[in-house]
């Protein structure tokens, strides 16, 4: 179907850009897009990007969210432009909901393209369709698109991307190649790797039989502040820089949004036990840049307060390196010796260190099927109140909408008496004021959600990525068990000798305890913050409404002598 | 344009029939509707008589309002039912707003047919399409419908009215008539009437040289209660009946809407020059008759009020006898008296005593200019307004959909979390509540708008009646001033003597000034009535914010140890 859908797309676009065409540049486009009807009229402010939409047309949405609630996408006759997401409906029926659509249209590689190095160029940010035109036209010929596997520099900087990435989780990938690779050399115990003393990450028992990371040394936290555009090669290319100030030295460092993303994919590669907490989707940048660097602060905030969180990732020493390095010299030569570690995927088992008795096989069976189940039986809930919350952001427009109105209807009635030869200053004044008060509601209902539904949404993103990685985490478990059951038979048909048996049992049972203790870790994550977030939430919410009720008394108070 | 869609839909219907036409029944209709897109998704419930809509199909609505934020229409494939009015959207671009379309397809006789002594046959109450096809089947065939000008009897109960009334206000005809044949004599002094003293009625001066009705007899109220089914002719008519209690002699007596509908007639008859309060419209009753036939009573309460409040109304006999009369005979007497007083339109100007000093021609025209430049710049304000705070109430439903949507999230998220299997009981506990919470909060907005918006529209109904009444009664006054101009250019001519113009110029001045006592009226009633609607929707707003609050602090305690 999508095949379809860009294949219409690419005729529609071609017949728009013919002015492209005349004057010798070929712009051939694969593009990916969902349809979605629009439900309100929408007009355009004029000379803007805005596009006007009528409500119950069909429009193609290329991006889902450019920030502040706006999407990118196209009508019939294939005008293109902003309109905001709250005002179109899915009709994509594969698409159940507003998350999974925002999903399918990944815009995973525009944040590395805008934010990467290697690109010589202007930002990516937004480029109203009117200057973009003209922009093609002043390209020289010999400028075009790059079509290989790699992430290539292109100039043509084109609102609708040119180049989709196919939908596969990268994650996936990597960790199937580590499980194949590694897991069976760990259990075999073909490799013994010699584990500095500071790699080593520890496992105790806790009453009740559960296992936790043991903390070594004290918890800290880590602020992220002030994010703030830089730019270099003589301001051809700019990027936001974010602040990180761990607590326990109060020195700042630097890093941009492609260092996270390093960052991550180290973590990813080290312990393929953990589930590494996502990074924020990445995004084009809407024209609401700080509105939208903002959000994203708080969302990477989210993330290194989740890693901080951690006993064993706020050890980590890639980590480490990240939130203190500020020499230059010393970051490039950490980051090379990070990409370099081998102490990573199941190898890292080595480090492990936990007690030696040995674990009840049919206890802990029970308690990693009952884990697995739980998780994939959260998996779709959490996904769903996901949905919700980012719903409930976009709905915020509709309801300033429908309060604006309100207030208006007020204001217009007061302006309405006012015309009357007797003076009736009381009524009008108050009819005013209650305009004025439905207004300010309509304001409120706008800056919301980023009190409430927003964090909550971003604190959900993080809680479902950690429970879609636990398949992962567990699968690695479930091999190790099966492994083990291949050598019993083994031993007990006297194929193997029952040490061989006795080591493999030990390892297993490593990984089973660091699934255990990883289980524990996520249920105190979920008992203290996932409560924390619901109260934080539910406390916006109780003064947002609270100033709903102030605003209308403030309205009632104007009718009264 | 009417004409064009009613063919349309009379092509369509007629396919859909075919099974009554099959077996002879000849079911010809002539329809008007208007189109809407519907919004969402919407799946009726099967086995009743709602039709499932699906987000932006176009639909035919037929009735806008059939009770309780219902609309009946059928979709493009000819299928008709009910579906919730605030999921559809209207794309008629004549019509501006949801107050303008309710009121075009306009369904006044329907409640009359319902309603009517003379009708033989069921109640019109809301037949499911599925018992009306085998009722329709089930008729002897030499029942055909009259399509003749007269409201006559039709035993065939369609879902859908057969027969529109053309979109005329029946008030202009009346008024233009009376002005035309009455007005002249009045003026002109060619007809002495003999006014008894009970039918006198009094305007005094008060200071700004204002002038208002003088109030006769001590105030009273007359409540509206108990409204209850009856039937007669044994049930196979059945009606409402509204119990009437005036609070100066607290003795009840019983009133159906015909009767309303009747009082109503005479009181426009009689009073050209006093804009009288309207009725609520005539509606077939929906599903949910309880609901409906409560709110018609608080609208028919409203409409007692206004009389009761107005000086001249609530004297007046036809109105004393509607409130007083319980005796059946007497009833009738009085209501054959009523329909032969000739003692009205422009005659009963007769009846107006007024000081009689001489009026300032030139001031009592800045004035009434202003105040009619006032009444036309206030009508499409406040059609506006009304409109909105229907729209208010639709919204309702739409709503209580987006609180549900929430509270789901959250009961599944907390249900999802009690398959862990260790003990997370006050997580899973607070989540329920917090789902419950915002369910509750869902059905809070259900049952809001009983309780502001749709008091205040049908305030606002009242208001709209009076503010489109008052340009008649200015013309009255228009019509006088012209020909007493006139009468001064013949005058100054020699062509007529002086005498006929000063006893004309007294006749136009006791017209000034009943339009300059309803003046006045009108504005004590928006600065008393009007302010007090205000407040009344102010506190029941701020009352039910509050609610939501507390709903939301009970939700966030459960977090609490």
């Amino acid at each position: 179907m999508w095949h379809r859908i860009a294949h219409t797309l690419k005729r529609k676009y071609v017949n728009v850009s013919h002015t492209a065409k005349q004057i010798g540049i070929v712009h051939v486009l694969t593009m990916e897009g969902h349809q979605v009807r629009a439900l309100y009229d929408f007009t355009g402010e004029p000379g803007t990007a805005e596009l006007s939409i009528t409500a119950g047309e069909m429009l193609t949405v290329m991006r889902d969210n450019v920030g502040d609630g706006w999407c990118e996408g196209f009508n019939q006759s294939g005008k293109s432009g902003l309109f905001p997401a709250a005002y179109v409906q899915n009709v994509d029926t594969t698409a159940s909901n507003a998350m999974t659509s925002s999903q399918q249209s990944s815009g995973d590689y525009w944040d590395d393209e805008w934010d990467d190095d290697s690109e010589i160029g202007q930002t990516q940010a937004y480029v109203p369709q009117q200057q973009q035109q003209q922009h093609m036209i002043q390209l020289p010929q010999h400028h075009t698109i790059d079509y290989g596997d790699s992430v290539s520099m292109h100039t043509i900087h084109s609102v609708i991307p040119e180049r989709p990435i196919p939908n596969i989780p990268k994650k996936n990938n990597k960790f199937s190649t580590l499980i194949k690779s590694g897991e069976d050399s760990f259990l075999l115990g073909m490799r013994v790797a010699n584990v500095p003393e500071n790699e080593k990450i520890y496992i105790e028992e806790v009453e009740g039989g559960h296992y936790r990371w043991s903390s070594r040394g004290e918890s800290y936290n880590c602020v992220v502040t002030s994010p703030k555009k830089e730019s270099k090669l003589k301001g051809l290319k700019s990027f936001i820089v974010y602040q990180l100030t761990p607590t326990f030295n109060n020195i700042q460092v630097s890093r941009r949004y492609k260092h996270f993303d390093w960052l991550h994919e180290r973590l990813e590669e080290k312990y393929c036990f953990i589930p590494i907490p996502p990074l924020p989707d990445k995004q084009i940048s809407g024209r609401y840049d700080e509105q939208f660097i903002e959000h994203r602060r708080t969302q990477l905030q989210e993330f290194v307060d989740y890693v901080c969180r951690h006993p064993v990732l706020a050890r980590s020493r890639v980590w480490e390196h990240f939130i203190t390095c500020t020499d230059e010299k010393r970051w490039k030569a950490g980051k090379r010796q990070a990409e370099k570690d081998e102490l990573l995927g199941v190898n890292y088992f080595y480090a492990v260190q936990c007690p030696e008795t040995i674990l009840d096989v049919i206890k802990v069976e029970i308690q990693t099927d009952a884990f697995s189940r739980f998780i994939s039986g959260l998996d779709p809930v959490v996904k769903n109140f996901m949905a919700m919350a980012v719903d409930q952001t976009k709905k915020s427009l509709l309801y300033k909408r429908e309060f604006q109105k309100i207030g208006q209807s007020f204001s217009a009635l007061s302006h309405a008496l006012e015309g009357d030869d007797r003076s009736r200053g009381r009524l009008t004044y108050a009819l005013k004021i209650t305009g004025d008060a439905y207004n300010d509601i309509g304001k409120l209902y706008e800056e919301q959600p980023k009190f409430d539904w927003e964090p909550l949404s971003d604190k959900f993103h993080i809680y479902r990525g950690i429970i879609s990685s636990f398949p992962d985490v567990i699968s690695i478990h479930k091999t190790a068990v099966q492994k083990r059951k291949d050598y019993e038979k083994l031993v007990s048909e006297h194929k193997m000798e029952p040490q061989q048996l006795r080591d493999l049992s030990h390892r297993t049972d490593v990984i089973a305890r660091a699934l255990l203790a990883e289980e524990t870790h996520f249920q105190t994550e979920q008992e203290v913050h996932l409560t924390q977030a619901m109260k934080t939430h539910l406390a916006e919410q109780i003064k947002f409404y609270q100033k709903i009720v102030d605003k209308l008394r403030e309205a009632l108070n104007a009718y009264e002598g």
